[in-house]
């Protein structure tokens, strides 16, 4: 099984990777907070029989997991692969997630709302996720109803979702707009026309990577296909200044850097997640700028050799175990890229 | 013409060179600091046609130059290859260097003293370059006259230089010693029966690469063969304890410092002098420890990448320039060592 962001095809340096998520609430059950464990059971059974018996082979393809049946490691594991939010992974009572085999759907059962219906793809595809989003939207409402208000849209646990439910965000990979100090600004602008830039790994936390998130904020008064028409101009004018970046640094000095991050991961012997995050940013950079040739797969890596994803491969345990593993990992890929 | 820094067979990782130095003069010259420009003429002058005269195969080898005829960026490479002392450096009028072609054999004429003989070799070889050192000094007696007082011994432009005339060194590598913080005592102690240990960037200064020098400071009322002798055994001991503090660090922290210098190395396009020092001294620490094979010359590199030297193969000039070039050099070299 490869997953979503495996895929070559889309592979793209500057915008990683693309999420749609739609935010649903049955009709005729209280809202997730007001629910009891017998709700909440309910829940799940309803979408487990909405799954079931669906013929469409979008739906098909999907698997359904009770979260109750999950490993504690594994569940964080599903968190460093983007498959559930860390909320999301909190408590695994009265949680259900549906998912497809590469991973790229994702149905959370039980989360801040009812459903979050998530579509990842790597590069970006903000239309193509979208249309899987809203078919599996569609198909799902033919079982259930929905929480819907002909004014104000569907109904949300937090009024922040209220409208469309929805929300889209390109992950983007901003290494020269961050050294040179002009993201922050950025920031303001795009803030002032409802949509966020944040740090990957939450709210207010420093990028690790440079890899930023870029979504909408507004969900009330828009149309998806606004939204997302929005969306995919401000990062194209994100990817022209990132790029625009590469001008303002010496040549030698980007190469400099980066080559010297591919030398310390191909001979490393202790590796923490967090400076394989830093070098891997540089990979990634090279790449771009055509110093790394393209077989290297830096978000792969990235979210593959993260510590939950590195105790289920090797089963260690301590810091400084995973550490070696980790670095005997990113060895072995780098060797195979490099013989690529 | 390979240098005597080039020699594999006496290559050591813990005892990088030995040096035997003698300091002479005329008797009927005036001392160095009381000598006029025509008396500098005339010393130069009787050490040129001394070597002339002199039919023995070792002084054959030697190359009388006058200083005045060298460039001033060959002075600075003949520091940075250990041939001259950077106080000999300092001016070049009235001064001359008799070498050998692997540069094992330099002697100053017009240093501190009226003569300064030098023999240099890789690894330790305490006797093998005193009985050189000794050879020559003989071979010079024949045709000139040394100061020489029955009860003081050779007499020498500083007092502590007084009786045999003799410093004997030996160039050591001890980075375990230095990060465990073992050196300073062992400093205090071989200081107390008239050794001492010393960077080798001049006295006081921090090392640079781990490399030290220790040498005997008594030249009065002791033979050069119990000098070399007690000195001998002194290395000896502090070998013995730099391969001791190998148990004192968990070997795959060492192992990852090593194989990233490595790796920095192999990989970097701006490498500062000071920069390559310590990863070099990383290197030399792999090669004793058996995590980086033999064929890596480290002092070679040390050496020859030099700024002076940098500038004598590339001619270039401009720090920046030097740190590409210097990466250049290095890089193939290390392409070269892996490979075989």
């Amino acid at each position: 099984m490869s997953n979503w962001y495996s895929d070559k095809e889309n592979k793209n340096c500057v915008t990683v990777s693309t999420r749609i998520r739609l935010a649903r609430n049955l009709s005729d059950l209280a809202f997730p907070s007001q629910m009891t464990n017998e709700a909440r059971e309910e829940l799940k059974l309803r979408m487990k029989s909405a799954i079931k018996q669906n013929n469409s082979p979008l739906i098909k393809s999907l698997k359904y997991i009770d979260m109750a049946d999950v490993p504690e490691n594994e569940i964080n594991a599903m968190v460093e692969r983007h498959v559930i939010s860390p909320e999301f992974a909190r408590t695994n009572t009265g949680k259900a997630i549906i998912l497809s085999d590469d991973e790229s759907i994702s149905i959370m059962v039980g989360e801040e709302d009812h459903i979050r219906i998530q579509v990842i793809l790597a590069g970006l595809c903000l239309e193509k996720a979208y249309k899987t989003a809203q078919e599996l939207d569609s198909i799902l409402n033919e079982k259930l109803s929905f929480a819907f208000d002909p004014k104000l849209g569907y109904l949300t646990e937090c009024p922040t979702n209220l409208g469309t439910g929805l929300r889209a965000s390109v992950m983007m990979h901003l290494p020269l707009l961050e050294s040179t100090g002009q993201l922050k600004q950025i920031g303001d602008s795009v803030g002032k026309i409802g949509f966020t830039v944040r740090g990957i790994y939450g709210e207010g936390s420093k990028a690790k990577s440079s890899l930023y998130q870029i979504s909408n904020q507004i969900t009330l008064g828009l149309s998806e296909e606004n939204a997302i028409k929005n969306l995919s101009q401000i990062v194209e004018q994100i990817i022209e200044k990132e790029r625009k970046a590469e001008g303002y640094i010496e040549k030698i000095v980007l190469e400099d850097k980066i080559l010297r991050a591919k030398g310390v991961l191909e001979n490393c012997r202790l590796l923490t997640s967090e400076e394989m995050m830093n070098l891997l940013s540089l990979i990634n950079l090279g790449i771009r700028l055509g110093i790394i040739n393209s077989e290297y797969e830096t978000i792969k890596l990235l979210i593959e050799a993260g510590p939950y994803m590195l105790m289920k491969k090797y089963g260690t345990s301590t810091p400084e175990e995973r550490d070696i593993k980790r670095a005997e990992y990113v060895r072995e890929q780098f060797e195979a890229y490099r013989k690529a």
